[in-house]
């Protein structure tokens, strides 16, 4: 078999398969490149590595980009590897030899780890956006449904009372922690690689904590090796991180899954958010719910995959890091999309006031009978084996009255807390500071 | 075939396969049970479910339960499924029926819950602290060495001038970085989750805001169905951070194990750190350094294992759950072994003064004679073609005079900033407050 | 803090880090590491390295050896690395210098990866009884149940009219698959690595083709640098065949904790098989199948581990490879645990005869009524449409005639052609040679 | 915040969302859609559910949509949910009613299940034929360069002689192995799931023998219930079996980029096979081979994705399983491409001929000297402990005469053996059976 049939069809090749996806998934990256090339040109500018002269029109050129960018006309021309050399191709092109010197100083190595930082401050803080909305839908749903009961399962099997209120609100409570985790990677990554060049600095005189101050980071990566590390590294926190929001949204679809199974009943949504089936006129499936249980095993599966290209490589910029790209940058899409359709769904949930009904739920409040016991005095194991014989017996009493009073139970669901700890969560990410710092470097 | 010969065997067959390893991985949880069991007895004391007699009794045979778990001669006798049983066991056999009482608004599930949780809280100090000994390690180093220079590499090919002092002085960063997801971690696990009991609360009436001061947390779970989350998401948060220091230590050893090669060179330890060969009388292998890098992608694979045991699962509690101790406790242990062994190996290491010496890093100042250019006026992609040229002919001047200035390079390390970043960092744990509540509850 | 007191409590920390595990794993291995030996040492009295005389002597000795070790007295002694170690300590301490012969013209690194073949080889055998044991417990449940309706679900939605006949032999049809692949890694580690030494081979004139006759190998790792990959590619490989049937494990296990759960009741056994809860006493656990579930997780977890640990490294022994062992051999002690009590609770499985006494499953046939349109000649998508409006109005007829007639349905399961099917496939294995090999060896 | 403007906005999004990729994707499948409607209509024909003149018809118009496919103008239209349903709707437009009989006893469940089948086929015979081709590039460099020496390393130190003889040859016995793996998973997937329609077969009285016979299947997938677990199960093997191959390719582009170092010289590439750096003018980097590194880690990664959506599932179809062809199908044509590529810049490989020159190897022939007094009937240890003394003082001997006679060494490569090995694996492949099949089916 012939492989292929002339030169040129296999230069072709190794070019496609280098290059890759970058020119697509550089578009995403387009607009944080140009804000990175407006710090790097002031800095050079007043470091005198660039004229006044020159350093204004390059600043008021890449704004210029930046507006096309916005407006979507900006394109990676074919051929072009990268967004990086595209924009220096677009300046050389509109103002001339002065175009070049926006590499001075710098190396792609460090363009795109800045790139990058940028891109992914800006996406966590629409992820933060998306995760409290998620939140206070899923807050105000425990509160509509605090009263209606739902039973408590372990193992699977029928365990003790618990409520749609409580059942709502575990899951709200479970975002403020991945927040929490959020937060950290987010400490991680609102740092400053630019000057780190091709991973040892550069012996030109640039100033890192102008760039630092200009792109509104909270501090820069100092030693300029491990700024390096940063790729690969803030790929995997990040993905740890969105891993954790994921097993919250996994967790809260594969219940949903479940209680849709006409053998549970205990939530039904509308029919533009089910789908039927092909060959069977009468289903109502969950869709929605699988498709987001499944994309965040998608995203679960991403921090390994990160860890399988980068582990046992020695320091210093290889190749293979190119390639973390091709699905990390699309799982923060799709982690993004599964929020808003759960906060959307969510919004339109029914509940099943009356589960309880069925019979298999008769021993539900079992348990209550033994505190009972257990208030009068009697020692737990002893007020355990009662109820046992009891239950065999069948004469377990009628439901008892219920009267949950501790923190974060039944009777006392604590949301005001939690929302509370929601608050303080979100104010520690402090997205004003880079926010006011972008917004002045495009003025 | 006849896989079993008598109905005894299937039974203990079945009974090893339900306990698994529990009874000895149990012991390292011992002293933290005795630590829950207070508090939980105390709290029972003051909202009256167990008498002040009774309480004190309970108390003091649990604390004299420590001392023997302190001391070593604590067991867990064969046959008793887990330790919380075995502590039970020990009360009622000591005490009388009066042992049984510390069961009450109770289950296994939230005493594993809180227990896993004071576990983690000791082993996370004491890992920031062998974190911080390295650290420490590393940037002593890095100011020994700062004029060692040492090249750079990107691709595995030589690059650009690097020195000792940034390699070191990289490594401590990166794990400034590592605690801050720890340090997350932390925050998350630091809450209480007694009280959850089975996953659905109890109906008596408990105080789980004493319980949380009683044992230091800073605060408490909640939402009890989320408390029973905790399962499976604390040992997955945890994991993480941990692969993060790991993921630190496997570039490490990676960077030494091809130092340490005869065709680098670049650094060597003492006889007793390497180990000789069966059959090569002359090989120095860097073993220790090797087994960091295998321990540490051990660590990286736990994970995902968790993921694996946990992702589709509904809420509620699932015996599945029990498994995820048998490789995240010893992997705790993995980790500050490799922690311990890397400051010790560090501290002996010897770096190569002369690297330079070797023609194949005769255009390593390429890049120098570039920016000298620059410097000049010329743009860089200009200069870059000229040196390219230069090269090409034999032509590079010698090594010039370097000068790097900038944050974080050869010249200005920055490691006073990096240390300063440790020191806000572990300032943030804040480990006093859970130390001394733990002292004042075994006072 | 200090980290450790004397000098040679880090020296016994090195020791204790660099051994690992390998004293208490290797004890699973030394009987093959005998056979190995008896092989080696046979090979080198006929090429003349040894003379016969000393090639007898450790011959019988070599026997001697492997009966202690299957009466359980053998022991590695405390200090002593590896059981390769240990042995020729053996032979030494019994018959003076000669002893030390059976390294010749070997290295650690081919008695291990030979050590591990033999070990696999034999676990291969093992696996293989226990899958066909399970495979025949399933397929008479099959015949058992085979009129048994059970309702087919998709999407967890009630879906279509399935049977016991057909659940019970999917799992059945399944572990033929399973073995397909473990066939394949059977074939790929029933080839002999010895005589690779260190990964380069030996330039003393060994034969071995005769070791690999004697060992009754199919065939040998030819190329010595390719016998060393063996390390790492064997485990990775096995593991991944495990995880093939692991995965049937999970699926079967995660069916039937959601059949035990009282929503569906669809399968129950005896209490000896199921765990009561410590604080709600009606409960009736799966704990065994959650169990099954959560380990097959562990093995599934595994190759992805073993990937971890070896990408990115370049050719030749790493110690890293050493660790691999730690979480691989016991994992193939789980899977055949798991196999054994699936296969004993399997034959203890009632089934409930009345499902579809349920009225949430009155569509299950509304499918049928769509096909017996089809037969009168309707398009499909008509029917379809048709019958979708009779459930909309509540007219769908009662449970209509079924007759399943095509191959693998309902009313013609061809559990006959599933038999035959593993039938062939066992065949392939071939697992008489190499038994007749080993004992001749031991004669 | 508002998260969408207004309802179609949402609608929009819940289509893309659970639409998701599938329209381009299926593209990929759009060719084996056809044959496996072709196969279905033939046998719905033959047991008389279509009449033969419809029969006819749909045959007639299904081989012209393949013929469109194969050109490249058949197109999924917008809003058409999949090939499936693409398909159907080309026949209804251009016949009629007569088109929608094509879905009579299938359902899209097994219809996708097909498509993967075939496709899977197909890709697997070219994967065969691009790994022989490597492989046999790999034995032709073997024999081509047997006599150059390489030195041999252990733990990355120089340790005994080898050949660029042995180390190419090693990568194409590696090769062997893998296939032996990737043809079990062909005989897995070389089964015909068709009838198995939603996962619980059909009530008309299709033939199933019929459809396997005419798609030139093995065999069949008996029970429908398991043919059903073929989703995931499928690709989770074939990606098994894909990150062989990819570990190969993995170790030996490891090797390539670390012996392109400076430090090791020991090959090279053309310029057009390496990148220059945009900073580093003296740079020739391996970036294919790291390109080759990291894609195979790409692949090792999927089997672990795949096993993570698919766990803890039960039996049933659910609509994750559709999310895994987006990273699965991509995934097949990354190791075609890197296999593609590794051939060809292999095929232009330099060997340095002289790397032992180098003074760092002058005790690479120690061994042989230990071997020489082994020969002379000196103990292998004491011999050991002679040469060591002798290294210590300076005194070894220079480089003896070599001579390995043993089968895989540097002496006698067996590459025939090893070219053998690769013949009889591929006959086992038998890809001219479905050949057949499919050529008569479309003419």
């Amino acid at each position: 078999m012939k492989l292929w049939q002339k030169d040129y069809e296999i230069q072709k090749l190794v070019e496609e398969f280098t290059i890759g996806k970058d020119p697509q998934l550089d578009l995403e990256l387009a607009r944080f490149d140009i804000l990175g090339s407006l710090a790097h040109t002031q800095m050079l500018t007043q470091v005198g590595l660039i004229s006044h002269k020159n350093g204004n029109k390059l600043k008021e050129e890449l704004k210029k980009i930046y507006r096309e960018i916005q407006s979507g006309v900006y394109q990676i021309d074919p051929g072009v590897e990268d967004i990086h050399s595209q924009v220096e191709l677009t300046l050389t092109d509109r103002l001339g030899e002065v175009g070049k010197m926006i590499h001075t100083a710098r190396s792609r190595n460090d363009q795109v780890l800045l790139d990058i930082r940028l891109f992914l401050r800006h996406e966590i803080q629409q992820i933060v956006v998306l995760v409290e909305d998620l939140f206070d839908q899923l807050l105000s749903l425990s509160q509509q449904h605090q009263e209606v009961p739902l039973p408590g399962y372990t193992h699977l099997q029928v365990a003790m009372p618990s409520s749609f209120g409580l059942w709502f609100a575990a899951y709200a409570e479970s975002l403020v922690d991945d927040l929490q985790l959020l937060q950290a990677t987010y400490k991680v990554i609102n740092k400053n690689p630019l000057g780190s060049a091709a991973g040892y600095g550069s012996s030109l005189p640039i100033n890192r904590q102008l760039t630092t101050d200009l792109l509104g980071f909270e501090s820069l990566n100092y030693n300029v090796v491990y700024a390096q590390f940063g790729r690969g590294k803030s790929e995997w926190m990040v993905s740890s991180a969105l891993s954790s929001i994921a097993g919250t949204l996994n967790k809260l679809a594969s219940d949903i899954c479940l209680f849709m199974s006409q053998n549970f009943n205990f939530v039904s949504f509308p029919d533009d958010l089910t789908t039927g089936s092909s060959i069977m006129p009468h289903k109502k499936n969950p869709d929605i719910f699988e498709l987001i249980r499944g994309k965040s095993n998608k995203i679960k599966a991403l921090p390994n995959e990160i860890s399988l290209v980068t582990s046992n490589l020695s320091s210093g910029y290889f190749r293979d890091l190119q390639i973390l790209k091709e699905n990390f940058l699309p799982s923060i899409q799709t982690l993004k999309e599964c929020l808003r359709i759960a906060s959307y769904a969510l919004k339109q949930i029914s509940v099943n006031q009356n589960i309880l009904d069925n019979p298999i739920y008769q021993h539900l409040y079992s348990v209550e009978v033994v505190n009972q016991e257990v208030i009068k005095g009697v020692p737990f194991r002893e007020a355990y084996q009662k109820v046992a014989k009891l239950i065999e017996e069948g004469k377990l009493p009628q439901k008892p009255k219920v009267s949950y009073t501790h923190e974060g139970s039944l009777g006392n669901l604590c949301n005001d807390q939690i929302g509370n700890a929601m608050v303080v969560v979100i104010k520690g990410f402090d997205f004003e500071k880079p926010g006011k710092a972008l917004a002045q470097l495009l003025k």
